[in-house]
């Protein structure tokens, strides 16, 4: 019998590109897909729920985690900081199910080194500048100086395009949600994630196989 | 603006494992997909249509393209030969059209050398040996010596699996045919496919762009 190794979905984008709604509505639509919960050291808030949107830990276990390679990539933001355990991805891939990730380019980076027979990056890119500057002007009160703060952050994260696979340029979410199942259900097709192919084919040149 | 370079679907596999069908099926699907025209030197049968089914052309005709490297692959099959020409695929590609090529293994492999970027190449195998001793089975009146040479010649080209990209296992035409524009549809979204993407993040990124 085939059966598939999962593999990890990578999403990035500059804020402002969409990915949020689109990460949402995928896994809506794919039962064999799943978010990826990350560690972190940071307070817990109210309404966040330990396992669902964090694992929270103290930062004392969070070090023994990274001593022991036990994050597939791990950052430091304003103080926090925050991984993604190896085990819980490990269990899932092996188990033929999809890990998506919501990462930015230095975590896929570190995903890449860790795991990269298993990653399939996809960068989605607003579909103008038009656009990218309308996203980013979320509250009506917000100063040009401001947009133009978020612009260049913007234009920084969009210089690491090229380190990615796929390319989705954000006009439509419905189309671009589409796009990443295709691009899903394609990989699953990819001969080096599928187990018993060896054996499968055996079969059908012996004349054993059922 | 961004466009994109077309590709080259190749669909391979031992016969009896329903590939005709799916080309038929996903030709009626895809707009943008159209069957790569082969040249040959066999003589014209009744109903053929030059052209369409084959571009029909003298052995010297051959010799000289194949001479001048016009041909993408060829071979001799039953004293006759058949190539790809160059210059159609080359047109459709540049076009932003994909190319299909229903060829086996051997053709695969000319095709790898002479334009690995631009391929993109699918295997469908059998769901099991029975059934593709069924499909083998084409008349009642077949001799079981008849059905164990089809066997061998299968079990040769399925010999072949590990040199396809993706790896189809028909065991429904209608999902294999999904299955396969999926790959489609995500190959076209692969990041050097996309013709014009650093000026287009350029305009992203100093605010220039639409």
């Amino acid at each position: 019998m085939i059966t598939r190794r999962g593999l990890m979905l990578v999403l990035s984008s500059p804020s402002g590109a969409g990915k949020t709604s689109i990460s949402r509505k995928l896994l809506e639509r794919e039962d064999e897909l799943s978010m990826s919960v990350s560690v972190t050291t940071r307070p817990r808030r109210p309404g966040e729920v330990q396992g669902r949107d964090y694992l929270f830990i103290d930062p004392t276990e969070f070090q023994l985690m990274a001593n022991r390679n036990e994050l597939l990539e791990h950052a430091k933001v304003f103080g926090n900081y925050y991984g993604t355990p190896r085990g819980a991805v490990e269990e899932a891939l092996a188990a033929g199910k999809d890990v998506l990730f919501d990462i930015d380019w230095q975590g896929t980076q570190q995903l890449a080194a860790n795991a990269r027979q298993d990653l399939v990056s996809v960068f989605i890119l607003p579909p103008s500048t038009r656009e990218l500057e309308r996203r980013l002007r979320t509250r009506a009160q917000d100063s040009e100086e401001v947009v133009a703060q978020r612009m260049a952050k913007a234009a920084d994260e969009i210089s690491h395009y090229p380190e990615y696979q796929y390319i989705v340029l954000n006009d439509d979410i419905a189309a671009s949600v589409e796009k990443i199942r295709a691009i899903l259900h394609a990989e699953r097709l990819k001969r080096e994630r599928l187990v018993g192919l060896p054996d499968f084919v055996r079969g059908l040149q012996d004349g054993s196989g059922d």
